[in-house]
């Protein structure tokens, strides 16, 4: 072939290919039985589609998660112990309240409650034996305690001297150290936190949906002030379905209602979530989009060490020598987190188009299920499976070529050039 | 049949299976029209992939959402009203700065601006009459005051005695209790909070799509300090665009920039979401890569009750004798969340051929068109839809399975033996 | 036409069609390469399915994003270099503890420790002069400074006076002002800091898979106290490897381990992130689901202006003359963020079904292979491609359809009422 015809040929074949066009062919079965069949596979898809995806599901409404705001209010007094043992050089408090308890004073979407404490009071700087619970710092002579050292978990510096009623190296620090007896546990908990009152106000939005669309879980038909300083959650009347103040002991109890129960977390501390779920059709009133409550504990129950939660913080004072003193606050607690969950919907014509259009895609499942039943349980059906499946055996292609050349429909005036090339 | 048979026969489907293969029958209609008409439907196609997927929505970048760090400063000092009375006990402070108002001193992603106080000074533990505004705690005598109640929402422990100015039950706590009167909101809030600025640090990333990749929303190419100490946004001039000093009215102005917006929210509190949002094309210099930024009110505008946003926080001192003394501020302010949004993209080799192979997919459509057209719109529709469809009508079954045994070159050697058995 | 055999001709098409069925036309080839070949590929299609999908992308395996709470406890004690001078008006605090340095007490998923410190205490309400780097402030006579003024980041409220050492308007406010020198970063950060030591206690939960599977990065297996308080992380020990106890030194070295980089981050400050990840299959035993950690730095390590992390904050006083006083403290330190990342997985029957199923679509892809091979490359090409592509040209359109009229079986009783009409 010269180059001049390959670029003809080259050229042709473009052009012809521009020209052609490839649809699959079908086998068209006039037959009420199967015809009826494959109407209502067809029907029972488009049905599912449409009352299971769009009407159940909501699949011709957009969707978007909830945004939210929450702020809590904690509300409360409580007696302590008189009997209790908690503090190393403190004042007396018999008496503390939200302000006191409540660390730190608000927090984004939680708030943790002191249920128990460890209090050293009036450190300064100064010198004062380390704590016999620091292995290393035990000693019988200055001779085991070299000056300079920070302990691990230690307190302060060593000056070098062996010092005290327990014998321990002496530091030089905020004097005098924590020291945390053991009967903590045994005085139990501020037992009267569980009776704290936390308002709890959730403003959600679905600014992609409709940025003018707002909630709280605070009915807004409840117009007056007193609803808020009257109610009670309960989720057994209606005035206290939506009333979003809780007691401490309420929501603990959505985990567990045991007796006990609350003790066993506000010794030792630890994290709760309170769970705010929405579930808002934004093409309905805003008085059907409601908040669900619920509860479950975040840590881990089942830790057999370093369990429950707790920190320390300080509170700096001076002297009337102007001199620096603190107080140190170790405190054990709940954390309460709120996490709200949750989504918007509305009615939305594009997806709901989509979601049409994702039927046509699954009607190919129809002649699936058709061609089984037709091709393979009907009486006709080995009848339908010749039409359907063009046989092409290799036993006789060479004659069935021929044949097929000589006697088929198929018998093109393009093949017949062909076999002249 | 014998179980040997069987299992002979058994085994040769499972062969002949092995060794068929079936493939759609296509008519291949030679037609300029319909040819060219087919090439067109796909042209649009590929160029829709192309042009909107590829090009404008960037179908051939990976994308990641955005890493984002954001730290505040708020500066500002605000001079209080003369007249303003505001407090129970306390000093006068006629002048505070953001070390006062800003509470707490540091949260990430978001600061809270003191806007109206009441302050509650000088508490200290001992015996004072509770609240009036506590319906039970209202009495004539001492019977109506059972010692040792805690009422709700109240502030200490009842001594059992009725007392004081308003004749109500005597509690035990921190005296005085707070008493807020309704005067608060008439004597307007801390104006000159409107002025403070803040400057937001907002550094992002994309680790997995290149972990060296840092933009932060001050812009690098202004390396003198002097900057930023001079600078104020301003969306209108090139200098104030990236300058990330706002002054607090400023973004309170994105929201609605009506008269005394400021001061309706300052009075009672808000919750205040300043966005960021950032689209950073890493296949560009970092330079084009820059923030956008919008208000919105997180908290529900219209609430009618419990709206704004305030909460309490204390002071402890501790006086001449080791007493324990607290102020309490019950503080509203406005809280600015900082949301920070956005993605950035990179051109990916294996999301271009991804990108390019559901073009592919959708290249069927362009037979559903064609077919459509050609079938039913064109004059030789009638004699292509007869190609298409291969017609089989259940009337003359019968005879056209005879015919089909008889002439047709589907008649294999397979279905021979088949109609022997 | 008239109107009711319209009507009548409208019915009888929409019966006919619901009698009517449309199914693919296959050609079935019997060829031992052919058949061979496309069971081959459907083989290697099915095989990646379940051994890449369902093996080892886990195909059949419900996934769940952790669900997290971190809480984290930071110990330590620090030494002030003697010649350390920064501070206005302050005791000398040698030495400073985690009490001291860690600010806040506790926040969620994070802590920051500062590492360098600017104190201004004993701040009392009354006038001084403004600060001198206040441009604006610089004065030579009271004509340059208008009474009643707040200059940008400046302090007070002007007297109207010019004042002070380096002639300045004096202003009324919280007095001295601080007076940050430069010498600070010559100091060097307080570098005790980095032998400080954080237990980072991270519980997770698959509430959704399995709401009893608690795990937590304390190895429950080390069941005795003194684990904790012995152990240390180190990632070559096998009783390291588990160890929540980090240096803050370790982290940073997670980063950059070179010399002096720890320093540098603690200097001017700085946000890191601690990240943790989890891989959880919930059909295997808890002890296999442990935690990795890595480290990164997330605010921008190349600012060149307003780099590193600091912030001020308040301690209140009263003297004996019940007057306020307060110190204010910057402090630069380096905020460390526990990310936690990673997903649980779970057996479900469900999940299975849907990825097998997602195979059987793509066994499609098997016929187009098979295709391209059998028609183009195999000797018979030409042959079943006849086959498969059944030819209709355009030049012989007419005589064609005459002939496939005539002679075909497709000559159903339906068409031949069609031409009558």
């Amino acid at each position: 072939m010269s180059a001049a015809s390959a670029c003809r040929w080259l050229g042709s074949t473009t052009v012809s290919v521009l020209f052609e066009y490839d649809t699959p062919k079908f086998v068209h079965i006039r037959n009420k039985k199967v015809g009826l069949l494959n109407r209502l596979v067809q029907l029972a898809i488009v049905g599912y589609i449409i009352g299971y995806g769009i009407v159940w599901e909501n699949g011709a409404q957009d969707k978007e998660p909830v945004q939210s705001v929450v702020t809590t209010k904690v509300k409360g007094v409580s007696v302590l112990n008189a009997t209790r043992q908690f503090m190393t050089d403190c004042n007396e408090w018999p008496i503390l309240d939200h302000v006191d308890l409540i660390v730190p004073a608000q927090e984004p979407n939680s708030f943790f409650v002191t249920t128990n404490l460890w209090a050293t009071c009036n450190q300064k700087y100064g010198v004062c034996p380390e704590l016999s619970t620091i292995p290393d710092a035990v000693c019988l002579t200055n001779d085991s305690c070299p000056p300079g050292i920070i302990y691990r978990t230690g307190n302060g510096v060593t000056t070098g001297e062996c010092t005290g009623f327990n014998e321990t190296c002496q530091i030089r620090g905020w004097c005098p150290v924590e020291d945390e007896n053991d009967t903590l546990t045994d005085e139990g908990p501020i037992i009267d936190t569980k009776d704290f009152t936390v308002l709890v106000k959730n403003s959600i939005s679905f600014p992609k949906l409709d940025s003018s669309y707002r909630v709280r879980n605070i009915p807004e038909r409840a117009n007056n002030k007193s609803y808020l300083s009257g109610c009670q959650f309960d989720p057994d009347s209606e005035m206290g379905l939506f009333c979003p103040i809780f007691s401490l002991k309420q929501i603990v109890d959505m985990i567990n209602s045991s007796d006990g129960y609350y003790e066993s977390l506000a010794t030792k501390g630890a994290v709760v979530g309170l769970e705010i779920s929405w579930d808002c059709n934004l093409d309905r009133s805003p008085t059907h989009c409601v908040p669900k409550y619920s509860a479950r504990r975040l840590d881990n129950p089942n830790a057999q060490i370093s369990n429950g939660f707790n920190f320390r913080y300080p509170r700096y004072y001076r002297d009337q020598n102007g001199d620096d003193v603190r107080d140190v606050w170790k405190v054990y607690g709940i954390k309460f987190e709120i996490v709200v969950t949750g989504e918007g919907r509305k009615f939305s014509f594009t997806t709901l188009v989509l979601a049409l259009g994702s039927t046509i895609a699954l009607l190919a499942i129809a002649t699936t299920v058709t061609d089984v039943i037709a091709l393979y349980l009907l009486k006709k059906g080995t009848y339908y499976r010749e039409k359907k499946y063009q046989k092409v055996a290799k036993e006789d292609e060479e004659s069935v070529t021929l044949k097929a050349l000589n006697h088929s429909q198929e018998k093109s005036p393009l093949l017949r050039e062909k076999r002249k090339e």
